[in-house]
């Protein structure tokens, strides 16, 4: 397998893409194709004594950052790291591409230069979050701030197709729509609409889910709207955030809650890792012919590292022809499985 | 003043009710109006030697329940507690009126019979919960899941109003509108629409706010569709639960453990109290002619108490007749305060 990894994207790039990439051809004994300023990364992991076995370079002479417009991934930046890498995925010279880097422009170019799959209508971000039980995928999550009805039906599809062969390795992943309550007849026109056509198909779905339940892991895929989505997520970092923070203080009181805190420290530092989103290997963008993956902004060797084994498992489940038959199933009415 | 208390709504009630009444006439020298069975009340209150200095009743014979129509308070269930109070509040018969019962029948209720002040499209419903930095309101939470850009225009004053003479004491309350993103055009067509409005207007607005900044405290006052507000607040609980669960496994999983939870025992209590939505004293219901509180569904008497100390901040503000100022002078074109 090989996988192409913007060396550009992200917060902590270069180093951090390069120290997971060989992280990652270690552990997983696969190809990462670096694609960036090839000198530049070649200096920079002589630099930092890293080994190249099993790194190969794609040479892009441009970068897009975080304050350019998305769009210009596919024009004035159209030479960018991000936009040579997902152009080299496309024509198959790689079995999957992944990113940090702005999440507009990944889209953007995703959905351009990969292209959507037949029948798709807009290509979803998916994120995989931690639950009391297991990791869960939420989609969409901030690509579509305005979803029809039947664009949440397709997140339903994909994320389940995603959701069933990669993190649950064949086990049916459970479909859950997300709403104001868990009645049949809960919100506006679009959740009542998506609920019907969801209801009809022969997904395993378990009708409305309440944001309240999602952190107990009441579904395996929940499907709403980017905006939604977008208020969910980040609503759960930041909750997560101020109260880690407030019991950082709990425990930097005095002397006696300071070994309070080293009695119970793996514990804690298990805490820590069960919220922290980089464990979780980054955001699918289903939608395109292509496994695409968006790695946090914030990523170190360690995510980009998840990252590239979240990235393998995607192409080598093969969701995305199974995404293809299910669609085109779907459109000529015959059940899906 | 005089604080009308639906005496049979809410999972704990009536004795919770009875408990917390009898707690706020005592520290707050107000009278409660317990509304509901009256012969049942008294007995329950002589069985538990509650005393009833200061409570009064007002006789109600029927009850609604959750599994009740919320339209059936107009209706099949015209004579329950709930709606007698709302007609008695209505009539000036008290200055606020309280249930911890269903949402949607108090908000039918209390728009149908407390009545809508002139000029507001829909009846909000705020919700008081914690920050970082101090409790901020988060309006509407789920009374309105479609929402146009007037009505969340119209939210941002009730609710800039609500925090300004209730939780700030007349210190001016600012506003963020909850989006995606803190760029100025972020959002769908609703968010960019409402953005404008309130760019346009005498608010201290301060722009689109993320989710991840809402629980860190960047406003006192966070507007959005009830859908989203929904996800957020619920989001918030799940995710406190999720984290306060995982810790309390933390703390209980062998003896030293279990020594270190007692060494932090009052940080920790800190912390549980902070994130309880209890202490904040229940949910306004802005945009109707009178003070009315929505409590929480599962209100111990503590709940119930702070509950009617809100009721007595929110009627003693005045802040509706400042509300009738402020969109009778918005809809005139001229500034409001």
């Amino acid at each position: 397998m090989r996988v192409i990894l913007d060396a550009h994207g992200g917060d902590n790039a270069p180093l951090e893409a390069i120290k997971g990439a060989a992280l990652a051809a270690k552990e997983y004994g696969c190809t990462v194709v670096l694609c960036g300023n090839e000198p530049e990364l070649r200096a920079l992991a002589e630099q930092e004594k890293i080994s190249l076995d099993n790194l190969e370079f794609l040479q892009a002479d441009d970068v897009i950052t975080m304050e350019d417009e998305p769009g210009s991934v596919l024009k004035a930046h159209k030479d960018c790291s991000m936009a040579v890498g997902l152009r080299a995925v496309a024509a198959g010279e790689g079995d999957a591409f992944i990113s940090a880097g702005s999440t507009g422009a990944l889209l953007m170019g995703a959905t351009f230069l990969v292209k959507r799959i037949k029948g798709v209508s807009r290509p979803a971000i998916g994120s995989v979050l931690p639950s009391e039980k297991a990791p869960y995928l939420l989609l969409d999550m901030g690509a579509n701030v305005e979803c029809r009805p039947e664009m949440l039906f397709q997140f339903a599809h994909m994320g389940h197709l995603y959701m069933s062969h990669v993190l649950k390795h064949g086990e049916p992943a459970s479909v859950g729509l997300l709403n104001v309550g868990t009645e049949d007849t809960k919100g506006g026109e679009i959740q009542k609409a998506a609920f019907a056509l969801l209801k009809e198909s022969d997904l395993p779905f378990i009708g409305n889910v309440e944001a309240r339940d999602v952190p107990a892991g009441v579904a395996d895929v929940v499907v709403t709207d980017g905006f939604s989505g977008n208020v969910l997520l980040k609503t759960m970092e930041g909750t997560a955030s101020m109260i880690m923070h407030n019991l950082k203080g709990v425990f930097f009181k005095n002397t006696r809650s300071k070994l309070a805190a080293l009695m119970v420290k793996g514990g804690l530092s298990d805490l820590k890792k069960l919220m922290d989103t980089a464990e979780y290997g980054g955001a699918p963008i289903l939608g395109v012919k292509r496994p695409v993956i968006k790695a946090h902004g914030n990523s170190n060797a360690r995510a980009f590292k998840n990252a590239i084994r979240v990235a393998l498992e995607f192409a080598e489940a093969d969701v995305i022809s199974k995404i293809e038959t299910a669609l085109t199933a779907e459109k000529e009415g015959e059940p899906v499985e």
